[in-house]
């Protein structure tokens, strides 16, 4: 078995990856400009930023606003082509992938890159009545659900029903969720405080669920607290250690309670995309891939996972599914495959977990420093920034990006 | 019967305006800060500004760009109410509006403002396959039908399919018709340029059928001349004096030709939305309603019809169906709607007919002037930020959109 990573030369089939995410993207942009030819695949046409796609759902942002074509960002790398088509699976002993049209693309080496998707804990039913915010159509029907519930109570004179269409129910309080209900306040307690004549948009109600003891579980202690008072002082309802039983067209209901509400939004844990079943190999609980420590797969020559797909072992526990570990992985990928030196391991350089929790507060933590408040969410926006820049060529555009996320562009509340 | 305009005071039923277009949002925003109560009605949520909507069927401006919160624009106004819902008929013997789900809503006087939709001539059929362009759901729509033919010639190996993927048919000469292909020219030969490796967009085919014998038939010959030179300058292939016979999935059939597309896009003629029916009043050929000039409708008292809609004869011929007609008319009834005073006639004060060819190239028809090229851009830009932000509260934001429109927010080119 080789112990080199083979890079493919003129002429042999090329590196191919799956996936225009964080991972998939950052691996392509490693490669450009060298000798080796690049094949990338998504089922979209577009790079989405997904940090921010709870502003699109909260009609703060509009989709154009977090979303870049993938040709785009890669069109003056000669050697990387894109194709807009959606794997279907992978035939390891011909080396291909294959298409959902039939068609197969032969590889040389294969990165899968395949990302992540919501997970209703067995409760496949529970996605028609609570989305999940993963792409910037979920973003969209969130967005629509809000602003209609509002349009709606404005005309109804049913008080038990105008109740239920203020109310939001957020499942979840990780980043996504405490984001999604800082937001949502947000959106009633002030954008939309002047523009009813009937309801008092200040008066919606909006619950976070939390299964767990605290929020942001993956964070420090501090910053748990911080996000607990910082959402209660702005009226979120919080409720901790409950665990949702059932959820309809009508509300939630967990052990202690009921709760009518006309929006409610899924933000409690992620489950890999099925690459696992096209590899032939056993995932683990989350469907990730395990990979060694150079991201290959063992048992399969020539094939990489990285980003949320891949399970990797970082002393003793698995790297967490986060934007910048799968922008590394994919770039220490990508710089490594350029120039077929014998492999490493890759390392994790952790830049800081941050949540943002509102438009002025959000928590940053960085080893054994938290910071919360408005240093935090200065903190979180250079995060966010360098992130954003790796795939905008130019400054410019990410500060006029910056620039619309402060100034709240009012074409983000359409309804459409 | 009364010969002035009767003005509602507090506690009588309000000023209903249906329609939140130009007319419609116009009439009401003379009316705020007075006296009187106004409810507006729209079926959606937003002000949609509708000369740049060809930009975001073009990917060259997102839906957010153009599209402005109804509620956002009158929340200052402590006497307009909004309320998003569908009117389906009028009483005006019980003189009220009935809304879709059967509410009623009592006038005092009534604004009908609903504008006008496409018009396919006797063959409804043909709204499958050649979709016009009204909403920002249209716009998307054949934004994401242009760039995925892109995307699938890319992968496509038949000549004859890929030739047919990046064919594009524009039916109607017009304005509309005009700016739709010289945009989509110049996105196949400018934007999209670089983004391909087995495709060359620049061989994109982009074809404009018109059944008069000149482009731009409502304005100086010296301008439909000026737009032809141009469009078959930038590569559009100019077929005029030519009717449409049949339109499929694959494409069109003229009397002489066929040609084979995946994009056909119908801009040939526009009809009114059917208000006339629910007044019980004989329409004219095109479905609008002829009003006296005071834009009342004979034999309905307190009923006026702005926009695209009425049929307001300006001495012998009508007033053609444009944006800036709507916002005077609805401007000038606001006004007077306020007063109270005597109604007099509307007069219609032309500011230029104008129609974009290009980024770069424009007509401007004054009285007896003609402009074209840059200059006739640069008028162009200046009645349009004139109507925009006669909308928009803040000029800044009208510059944030000329901004976005300059630099061409890569954002656009959503596929979603």
């Amino acid at each position: 078995m080789e112990n080199k990573i083979a890079t493919p030369h003129s002429g042999s089939p090329p590196v191919v990856v799956v996936g225009g995410g964080f991972g998939g993207l950052s691996c392509a942009r490693a490669l450009a400009g060298s000798g080796v030819q690049v094949t990338l695949i998504d089922r979209k046409n577009h790079h989405l930023f997904q940090p921010l796609l709870y502003q699109v759902a909260t009609a703060a942002l509009s989709p154009a606003d977090i979303a870049i074509p993938i040709r785009s960002i890669l069109s003056d790398a000669a050697n990387v082509e894109v194709l807009m088509g959606e794997v279907v699976a992978v035939d390891h002993h011909e080396r291909c992938v294959i298409l959902e049209d039939g068609q197969r693309i032969p590889y040389g080496i294969l990165v899968l890159a395949v990302g992540s998707a919501y997970n209703y804990f067995g409760h496949p039913e529970w996605q028609d009545v609570a989305t999940s915010l993963k792409t910037i159509g979920d973003a969209r029907r969130i967005r629509a659900r809000l602003l209609r519930s509002f349009e709606e109570a404005e005309r109804c004179n049913d008080i038990a029903r105008r109740s239920r269409l203020m109310t939001s129910v957020v499942i979840g309080g990780g980043p996504t969720g405490v984001e999604m209900a800082g937001t949502i306040i947000e959106l009633a307690r002030h954008t939309l405080r002047r523009d009813f004549r009937h309801i008092d948009p200040s008066h919606a109600r909006v619950v976070l669920v939390e299964a767990g003891r605290r929020l942001l579980g993956a964070l420090p202690e501090k910053c748990s607290s911080y996000a607990l008072q910082t959402l209660r002082k702005k009226g979120v309802e919080v409720h901790l250690g409950t665990t949702v039983k059932e959820i309809d067209e009508t509300g939630i209901r967990t052990e202690t309670t009921e709760i009518a509400a006309a929006t409610v939004i899924w933000a409690a844990g992620i489950r890999a995309n099925p690459a696992a079943q096209w590899l032939g190999v056993e995932p683990d609980r989350s469907g990730r891939i395990a990979v060694a420590p150079d991201l290959s797969v063992p048992g399969r020559p020539d094939i990489y996972v990285v980003g949320d797909a891949a399970q990797f072992d970082a002393g003793g526990h698995p790297l967490p599914a986060l934007a910048q570990v799968a922008q590394q992985q994919g770039r220490w990928l990508g710089r490594h495959l350029r120039t077929g030196r014998p492999p490493s391991a890759f390392v994790f350089r952790n830049r800081g977990d941050t949540a943002v929790i509102g438009r002025d507060a959000a928590v940053y933590a960085f080893r054994s420093w938290s910071f919360t408040g408005r240093l935090a969410w200065f903190l979180w926006s250079l995060v966010h920034i360098v992130l954003l820049i790796d795939f905008e060529k130019r400054v410019l555009v990410s500060f006029q990006w910056l620039w619309r996320y402060i100034t709240s562009s009012r074409g983000a509340r359409l309804i459409d």
